[in-house]
């Protein structure tokens, strides 16, 4: 299938092809931005997403638009993305972010029924780890109620920028005096908070422990 | 100029039609991933941006092929989300998060280069509030290489969705004697790091120290 360009065309230098580096901005972030063509208009739409094994996989409800879209196949660029800092020059041109970037081109296939459960538990664990084993199984109900759908990673669909390095400003505007550098970024957990329907009683499970304070990306 | 609809079609009790919100939602983080169609296909890049009065600001390198498409009236959806917390019910099925989401359908137009300075020390400030007094003016030469571009935010533009609760789980599920709750996420900023070619008897400049554990989302 013919696709967009994965050569970057800004800041050429800046292009990775390193795998490694895909799989760590994957696990960095559970946003996935996507983006296909509705009625000939560009649409997007923000899901939760993990990386499991090569592919790409998201879920949500058989009654989703969207899913339904991307299960019958319209291309889709997939945009996960990481601010890691904000960078400071010595001028407003040079000053920047941190980034790393990624984009997956491709269309999505839906999860047979059969390899759906193993699918979404994964997922789940990739969102809270430990969860699963903390949780009752999910119904035949429920699992008929969600469409489960992955895009492979291969070895010519994605891109991927990154941006780690510190300003690079000419010579007399390091010799004027302002102070250059970076203000790291990232997301952190905080305290888990209880449900009002939750029994007091009732102990913070070891996911959510084990999530605070965690710092992701 | 046709779009495509604003209506968010699953769970729409979630949407919100409040600008309020939508601004607090654009003022909390400084990425926006731009959908837009190349050739047939859906592109898609990250940006910072900015909301400046009830516009949407964007910039980059005269030379960037996504920023000179989107000037030249390529129709976009820039989306913008923040994952606010991860979402722990009984079961998986309702196990969710809680974030905002907005997306904003239309297409920039290029600031006129008499406006273009204030838009940047505008943009530029919003990134790192008080840098630019901090910095010395742009010369001429950077500002012809920069390409601003600006979209309205309009009554009928935009689309906000916004899921702040709890955990909706069935009753039995609650009397199972599950744990329920959230795990609060947001993107801090840490601790200022100097650049290897900034001498050590420059300050940190306030900008930075200002922004050191400030929580954004």
């Amino acid at each position: 299938m013919s696709q967009p360009p994965t050569q970057v065309s800004r800041l050429a230098e800046l292009q990775s092809t390193s795998r490694d580096a895909l799989y760590e901005l994957l696990g960095s972030t559970p946003l996935a931005t996507i983006a296909l063509i509705r009625d000939d208009h560009p649409v997007v739409f923000p899901t939760g997403f993990a990386r499991l094994g090569d592919e790409l996989v998201i879920h949500g409800s058989t009654g989703s638009p969207w899913l339904r879209a991307l299960a019958a196949g319209a291309p889709a660029a997939v945009s996960v993305t990481t601010l890691d800092a904000v960078m400071l020059a010595r001028s407003a041109f040079e000053s920047s972010f941190r980034y790393r970037s990624a984009v997956v081109f491709g269309t999505f296939e839906r999860i047979p029924d059969a390899d759906k459960e193993p699918y979404l538990e994964k997922l789940t664990d990739s969102f809270v780890p430990g969860r699963v084993a903390e949780l009752r199984a999910s119904s035949r109900k429920e699992l008929a109620a969600t469409l489960a759908l992955r895009m492979a990673i291969t070895d010519s669909n994605w891109s991927l920028k990154v941006s780690d390095g510190w300003p690079e400003d000419p010579d007399e505007d390091i010799a004027s005096g302002v102070w250059g550098g970076v203000v790291p970024m990232s997301l952190v957990y905080g305290e888990p908070e209880r449900a009002p329907d939750c029994d007091a009683s009732i102990p913070v499970p070891e996911s959510a422990l084990r999530l605070a304070g965690r710092r992701l990306g």
